[in-house]
């Protein structure tokens, strides 16, 4: 593999370039960026030569631009791909990307991918060699040249479909989410409750700063799967409430305690 | 006033005990508490002298156990108090405290009090004089000379009746439990969910961790309140849900957004 190419080089493409590039990888990197990332990546060292164009001499294309840019990228690119190039991505939802490249890859193996680490800062700016460090790194089929690199940045695999994948980053990604929007809402509906507010409510509100930039993407191509761990949400939730008179809650608290350490 | 009782000499109790000493008070702090926590008091210099038993000698009595026994001494404590004597408390409650308050103390004066500070570590081993530095205060009525002192220990100050207390702590604290504990529940659940999770989940279930030997109390003491907050926020999440594929999504995060960012 000689040249690898980045299209999108911000916090998880120029964090994956670091990486690969700490990893061993010996080849060119190149960026695939606007004008002003490129500028800025080139200026911390994380690509060797950027280009605003497509580019066709790429052993790897890693597709790490917001998701609706990657299905477009995708359907765009197949007559400009060297042939037998593998090409990946780092989108957070896999079915429209994956179903994209099934109808417009054909001189490339494309496998899906779903790198589940980030930052509160984006940007090349703040790109980490260290990002994937055993971090879970989803992949939608196996192809063991990509294994192998991603296994050299420290990431943990983990192999789902995408409609696997779609189901449980609903639950365990766009749930929280949206648990945590519908807070900020209701919070900005009391003002008074902001007199007496600790750092449970702070806690619970931390992810409604997320940009909606970000989200739009993730909701249009997930929007059926969040909406049914939405709906299981509601009817634990309305459980918990007809349980706060009873004994039950404890167990509630109790199997919700030991989820909660499981995840740390 | 001369002598300070501190009944409980947990985080909480401690940590007003050592803030009055830092602010100026000198007078005598004695700690009633369990013969194991009086010795730790003790040992840490948080108090001058501990006793197992009711004081009577004390200018100030202060209540920092859970909730029940705080009930429980209220209607106990009466005829051991010093006539005059100023009673608070820091229950994270204050309708059901301040209603046993009013039935049982005659001879001395009663505010209710609930500093909004803590700590995910309990016990007067974490005791800390500057735990209410710039935290809300709640006091139940207007009360010059314990004021003053609330004043000095550095906690901003909110005066609200009980009821509203407990409709506003419903909303702001009580509810990021349950919820924290509803995804909790969820995600013990749906264990493959654990596969993606990544740190959104993990700061979103933080709270899930709670003791319910804590929550017990509350939730005993103000469950009308907290159904309201869920059936509050089950509306907001269910508008959230009916959203997803609008423009209105937009409205709704950043509505949260900046009321997040109020509260810090």
């Amino acid at each position: 593999m000689d040249t690898l190419a980045i299209c999108g080089v911000g916090l998880i493409g120029g964090s994956f370039a670091l990486a690969m590039r700490q990893a061993g990888f010996q080849g060119r990197i190149v960026g695939v960026s606007s004008t002003s990332t490129i500028a800025a990546a080139l200026a911390r060292g994380v690509i060797d030569e950027g280009t605003t164009l497509r580019t066709s001499q790429a052993d790897l294309v890693y597709l790490a631009q917001p998701i609706q840019e990657i299905i477009r990228a995708l359907h765009d690119m197949d007559a400009h791909l060297k042939p037998g190039a593998l090409i990946t991505d780092a989108g957070s939802t896999k079915q429209s990307i994956c179903a994209a490249a099934h109808q417009s890859i054909h001189r490339a193996r494309f496998v899906g991918g779903h790198p589940m680490a980030g930052k509160e800062s984006r940007g090349v700016e703040h790109a980490d060699a260290n990002l994937f460090q055993g971090r879970p790194y989803i992949l939608t089929s196996r192809e063991p040249e990509l294994e192998q690199w991603i296994g050299k940045i420290g990431a943990r695999l983990v192999f789902l479909t995408p409609a696997e994948h779609d189901r449980l980053v609903a639950l365990a990604s766009h749930l929280p989410q949206m648990l945590s929007t519908a807070l900020g809402a209701v919070l900005a509906d009391q003002p008074d409750a902001a007199k007496v507010t600790g750092p449970g409510a702070a806690d619970m509100t931390r992810l409604a700063m997320s940009s909606y930039e970000i989200w739009q993407d993730i909701v249009a191509t997930n929007a059926g799967s969040i909406e049914a761990a939405i709906d299981v949400y509601i009817e634990k939730l309305r459980e918990i409430r007809d349980a706060l008179r009873t004994s039950e809650l404890k167990t509630s608290f109790e199997r919700a305690s030991t989820a909660a350490r499981l995840l740390r």
